[in-house]
């Protein structure tokens, strides 16, 4: 590669690298409905039924580390971020196609043992294994997944139909994920520091399953196929509130506010926070993994949402001028902050 | 991980492996109407169309070597290598996701240029790049394509419909990527051992672009069409002329035999098989990497396939017990051996 400008990709962040490498990309099938930019594409489908595709990759030592994570529930996690995709387009997963490269480290034994992770998920959420790939790598493993969902086309929710007055809701409480692999992590060391001392995951049990094993929020999206009404706006979280707040609020062209007293966090989640001295509501901010689901409704629809288990009025969207903020529990009012994950 | 069965996974093989993961998988939606076994999996789509489905994983030093791999070329390879797939089926690919994980020697202009060869090849294929993913790595470059195509459910074309009777028939010449490959790897060598050489690459262009750069048969499924007729089974050639010839057979519970004379080869792979002290039709039946379409029809389709460009008929579909073996330019008839691309 003769390169005479060499721009760091850090530069951009991931989104934004995704923007400038896709400037160009415009669809030419009418088919085609909805392209790059939202938590799946969509594609005309039979009937008034439409065709909703996501894609995710996951690489060992940045999404994953196999010291700490049983293959079985990277397995699972591997089906489950990708259908929290579709869910997230008020869609469900119906098929699904799963690549992996993994070194010749890895045994029969334990392929299976990955394997059975991805066709229990695959039946507890109803979706049809249909096709992948399997290659070596010369290390590591890299793990591909692409689900494909079905959703009536009238019922579809995007990122860009958030409007000024809106509530923003959200599925479950957030930061527990993030803190799960804090704990992971600092056992880890201390594993590999003193390979004698047991780890203490037991009492972090609910943290690191909701890291290691996550699931998605298909219970809410068949709610609202229930009581007949749909959400303005929804994404889900995979790189943290704050993040997900952002890419609802640049799509709608609007602003937001969040309550911090609003935003759910479990004890566990508080309790293991302030013994790693982190403020709680920065792992719900910008932890990420909760794979709940961040959604905006019109006032109109609250009585119904209200009805919801687990559901969480956190804040209202604004109009474009107003900014996104968070009122703080001190009363404070301060401008929300975007980190979602550094993977560059 | 505690194992306490450790099975090599070379023991089983590719699609041994693939096979073994995926015995207990079958669909439960009507829609899907082929899962795992074939180029694309099948799901229903509007009207009469069924909408299909395939994905494949490249990997830096297991599939592509950046050292003599341009990153334009691997991002349109990896684009046709898909739609190859979506051809196979008789279909056409309408929509793509690519996802890639690089490492942070990577910069933004490189990013650029392999985006370059994807829509460079979304643009002359007609597929609109609908989505993927962006992700870090620890090291090394890995691909991940997934296309979709559409085509009429009446039309779809798997690799289980051969019948004894039919001809076998295949778009263009084979083992000239490999040869390119090879090409490529020697000057690889001698660049390596001694750097003030400049590497002799333009006497066998044709070879080292049908390596780096492939194009999949679109033609030959645009003939199909328009003639109005189909084959009664097709694969693409990826892992070599013998490989796919054992999957046809199995699949359709046939035989075969093939013509050693009257297998396609070009000038210059002759010659540069001749060159590494290769019999060509080793190149041809082991080498893979062609892209071409390798398919069966009825002899009562001969006269419309005859006046295709391009198009050579090898051999025949025997019954089960026939086995399935090649007729040597010597006049021996032997057993074909598939060796396919051996992986792990």
């Amino acid at each position: 590669m003769n390169e005479i400008k060499r721009t760091d990709v850090n530069t951009l962040g991931e989104f934004g690298l995704i923007d400038h490498l896709t400037k160009d990309v415009f669809p030419i099938h009418t088919a085609t409905k909805r392209g790059i930019g939202d938590d799946a594409a969509v594609i005309k489908g039979a009937d008034d039924n439409v065709i909703v595709v996501t894609t995710d990759m996951l690489v060992e030592g940045i999404h994953f580390d196999l010291i700490y994570s049983p293959l079985k529930h990277l397995g699972y996690k591997s089906m489950v971020v990708n259908f929290s995709d579709i869910y997230a387009m008020n869609a469900f997963p119906r098929q699904v196609l799963i690549s992996i490269a993994f070194s010749n480290k890895y045994s029969v034994e334990a392929l299976e043992e990955f394997y059975e992770g991805v066709q229990l998920a695959c039946r507890l959420y109803g979706v049809d294994l249909i096709g992948g790939d399997t290659t070596s790598s010369p290390r590591g493993m890299t793990v591909s997944v692409t689900a494909i969902g079905e959703g009536h086309q009238d019922r579809i929710v995007y990122r860009d139909g958030a409007k000024a007055g809106d509530i923003i809701c959200v599925t479950g409480n957030l930061g527990a994920a993030y803190l799960g692999l804090q704990v992971l992590e600092r056992e880890k060391q201390i594993f590999l520091d003193h390979p004698e001392i047991q780890p203490e995951l037991d009492k972090h049990h609910y943290l690191v399953e909701r890291q290691l094993k996550p699931e998605a929020r298909k219970d809410a999206v068949e709610y609202f196929h229930e009581k007949g009404f749909k959400p303005t706006a929804m994404i889900d979280i995979s790189d943290g509130l704050a993040s997900e707040i952002f890419h609802i609020c640049k799509q709608s062209g609007t602003g937001a506010y969040i309550e911090e007293a609003k935003v759910p966090i479990h004890p566990d989640t508080e309790e293991l926070a302030l013994e790693f001295k982190i403020n709680p509501i920065t792992c719900a901010l910008n932890g990420g993994e909760d794979y709940e689901l961040l959604f905006t409704i019109d006032p109109s629809d609250l009585e119904l949402v209200k009805t919801m288990p687990d559901i969480f009025l956190i804040g209202d969207i604004l109009k474009p001028g107003e900014g996104i903020t968070l009122h703080t529990t001190g009363g404070k009012i301060v401008p929300l902050e975007a980190q979602g994950w550094k993977h560059f």
